[in-house]
């Protein structure tokens, strides 16, 4: 459980950092020559908006455990903790400041099965909103361990998309497998935003 | 018949051309400044790598038009005609060339869900490949038309993604609709390639 | 002199709009068939952040007419005026705020030539910076005329480069034309700003 | 001597296993649980179009070589084999082929200062071309050192910048120091080429 909230704070503190940080900036040893020169003026510095496999990888974690925060939350103090909450992992975890974001969760029915607003992922995650009736709270349902087995990755520079399985397990052990897509864009804090959510219950031939 | 002929032509006219195509090359007026001058004076060297949204919009009428195609060839030419223009399709409409594609096809099954090689594409699309043993080729199973209502765009640059629903007709007017995500990047020569495509039949409450 | 005012408050407008902008989000007609239908289910929400060459030629008019007011400002109400102005400008044109920028302006001498901080941006246009102390202020030589006439443009997708001359009038007439690059990128708010700048005076055989 | 022989061979060899080549396609450790399990089932293909500082580095180091061969081969092998390799390295460096670079050399003259076709880059670097008739081949003056020291770098995903010195030396320990900037974007063979090239010789105050 301590685990779990290590990374959820790290998660929000990207947030909350929001105003005075930067695009990932780095310093290096960039001097092309072999010639022995003071370690200072050596260093270039550097504005990265490249997103790396590791960054990746950690953008998945972050939104398993936020999942699972979730679902603790609503356990242990309520629905309206558990909303107050999956706000503020939308809000860091999703592009939704920025505009419309792809999103089609993985049990969402007709007419509504995209949910490019935030309204409409809010409603999916926790449930209650009357513009949604068939929502139920998909992070309600008591999730306790989300594991990430990719199958593919592509980086196109500032953007990265992932796709593979996603594992969840609840408190009873109880566990369901979805294919899911990814992609996120790296934003001016350099913070990795999902932009595309693609989720699906794998096919059952009849 | 016509219509798409055309179309699929189009497509593959883009593979045809590739010696000697650019980097989407335009010429523009971009002088900033008011005063008239010759329109030849205007005229500023473009390289543009960026998609626009009718590029992302042909691309997804392209990659319908090839299904049908693929179906028609079948029906009326034979499996060795319909291979041989899936195959094709592939590789002008993916990017299977350039290293893996994130591809989740709508009807697969574990351990086979996800094709990131041009031979599990294949096998998808037209069946017959005894290592994918569970694909019947969805291509085969006579579309006659493909339309496509997205719900949201993202562009990024130089790549695009969509999500929306994809409502196939068979030649007997049964309809099939799936949740589709396709992402684009633009290649060295102005052509869209599909880099992630994850399909999906629509949830369904029990 | 109307004129430019306009464009300047253009400029600024974009960053106190900061707080509720997007991602440049568009409306367009989506559907790949043509069938009839109602024009407000047609609008498929786009995210966009490719730029268009109007963008690119937009920013670079907003430059020139920055440049243009800090003189004017310089000339009709002194130096903290023509400071305050630069500033500002500085930090809605320039990309400062997250990260080095990687400007080589025109007249800067070694060792001080690239200045990758906003101070000596800031230093090069309106000097007085005993940290910088060849600089004499760029922007208060009276500049009445900013002409940009590009040889080329490189749109990578959310970056854009330009090369090409700019040609600058003073209030007596007197005519510089130099050598400049160009590159912007667009930042979370649909905004171009400048990453790159180089300028440098024509080569002159001696 | 030997040493740089190795790089412009690497430098080549990039463009000769171009029908073969890939995205830079990587296998990667991507699992996010921390189960201990075979190796091979760990590997997630990765197709990474992003650039990193090393490739930028590397593509600095080529660029330098490149020069010194030329020089060399000058100096040894007469104008027709120097002529030859610049055109090797133009097509192996460059990216005249997909279209217009925006490339602005040290030592051109107006009207022809900016050099956005192939044949405008081939006369600069070799001289003797008619259509040129102001250009002497800048990479005929005997180089034999180049040493780059970058004051910044913008690595915006599939592209990158970097802004500083390059210091000439030639045989007779002449040293000529310029103010270059040079983009690069990674082509669909993961191969880095020049877009953009300003390069000018520094300010000297009168």
């Amino acid at each position: 459980m301590k685990l779990f909230k290590t990374n959820v704070s790290a998660l929000f503190a990207a947030a909350t950092l929001f105003s005075s940080s930067l695009i990932v900036v780095q310093t290096s040893f960039a001097q092309t020559t072999g010639k022995v020169v003071a370690p200072s003026s050596l260093k270039t510095p550097i504005a990265n908006r490249a997103i790396s496999e590791s960054e990746v990888l950690s953008a998945q974690k972050g939104w398993g455990d936020a999942l699972v925060a979730i679902s603790t939350t609503y356990d242990t103090k309520g629905i309206e903790a558990a909303r107050a909450l999956a706000e503020k992992v939308i809000d860091t975890a999703y592009a939704y400041q920025f505009g419309p974001v792809l999103f089609k969760p993985t049990l969402t029915l007709a007419p509504q099965t995209f949910r490019t607003t935030r309204a409409g992922a809010l409603a999916y995650f926790v449930g209650g909103d009357p513009n949604f009736p068939m929502d139920k709270g998909f992070a309600l349902k008591h999730w306790r361990k989300v594991e990430v087995k990719n199958a593919a990755i592509f980086i196109s520079g500032d953007t990265a998309t992932t796709i593979g399985n996603v594992i969840f397990t609840d408190k009873d052990g109880n566990i369901v497998t979805v294919d899911k897509t990814w992609q996120y864009f790296k934003d001016d804090n350099g913070k990795l935003r999902i932009i595309l959510h693609h989720s699906s219950l794998p096919y059952t031939a009849k």
